[in-house]
């Protein structure tokens, strides 16, 4: 499983207009032909998705929803990545350098702090 | 890089309330704490932020706050799977399900023939 | 200008089908029919498009398209009332019950500072 | 009802800071300092909370929280317009512009022929 998102990649790379990817066959090659408008509108659809899928799972759903929409959310992701430039090795060795788990509440704690002094100055 | 997830996944796990998480001192045990919506909403604005982050990108801004925002919307999708009993590597399974991008692209294009039947009766 | 809402509220409610409306003509009839998750996905859609749009409005773009996308978002909060039977009126009226913006911040600042309450148990 | 939005408007106008509003004790004078980037997180966050809401209301909750969470999206769209020189009105006018229902529907129309086209070449 562990380098799923590393041969993903590599595929979503081989379907680059400049690496012979046809828009004629491949979706991939469609979505990067049509630029980062239509790869972001699917991150914003992809999220969404995934969040009214968690909703029905919390009411009676099938939990597979949430797996299927959030696998869409990432494989999006790979796609916007590759537009970009970027590889997911780049997107793990950032939750990696946040050291664990305590780097990352870390930085959110920093994030809700700086959020509140600058929502609530007087605070 | 490539059991970063895994080791996520592991590190949210022993932050669930039932696993001694304290609220107090851990901002997952806190989001896991405050329950699926405010879960939720996080995927919601880190997606948002990540496709902010992509704009300024394009505009002479780091693509490293690409990486960052991707980071984020990533570590919150394993919050938000840890909530609901689920693994990293039950969406790695299922992107690896499809049979490489072949079968993505299959799927994919499934959803836009779907969606035009849906949308354009006529046609 | 001021009752536009109102008779797109009504224009929408004569293509329920249960109206009367005919999914084979109506873009609205077909959003309509099929159902909540086909409307909410419009909804994140249209503000992720608007998001994108004042980006590059920002870049130079032209605000004309704010507008354009800020019209889709409303048109679908409206497609959206009118399929859980509700109405503009009852939006503008809880915009208006918050007594003019000091109502509404005040609200907002209650949720602020309910968020940080929540998210820093111990501040 | 039918000035609520101009009124609004017109509170949210006056809390630019350029207009004396005060950010130590209006949020929307917050808001607005605190710029762009902190308006379009707020649409995007609002967005998702009415997806959430509309999926609560079909499953038993009221549909008093689809009103309050579309009244939070159409007040921060209009801190958004105002943030870019923009007006209700011109949304409105757009609205309008469209002419009636049928002319957004044809614009629609036009946007699903377009976006199949661009998706699928070949058809």
């Amino acid at each position: 499983m562990s380098d799923t998102l590393q041969r993903l990649a590599a595929i979503i790379e081989s379907r680059k207009p400049v690496n012979g990817g046809d828009p004629e066959k491949s979706y991939v090659a469609r979505l990067l032909t049509r630029g980062d408008d239509a790869i972001l509108k699917k991150i914003g659809e992809e999220a969404t998705e995934t969040v009214m899928a968690a909703k029905d799972a919390r009411n009676g759903g099938s939990a597979d929803k949430i797996v299927s929409e959030c696998a869409d959310l990432w494989f999006h992701s790979l796609v916007l990545l590759a537009q970009f430039g970027l590889t997911p090795d780049d997107v793990l060795k950032e939750l990696s350098r946040r050291e664990g788990i305590s780097g990352i509440e870390e930085k959110a704690a920093r994030k809700d702090t700086l959020r509140e002094a600058e929502e609530n100055p007087k605070n």
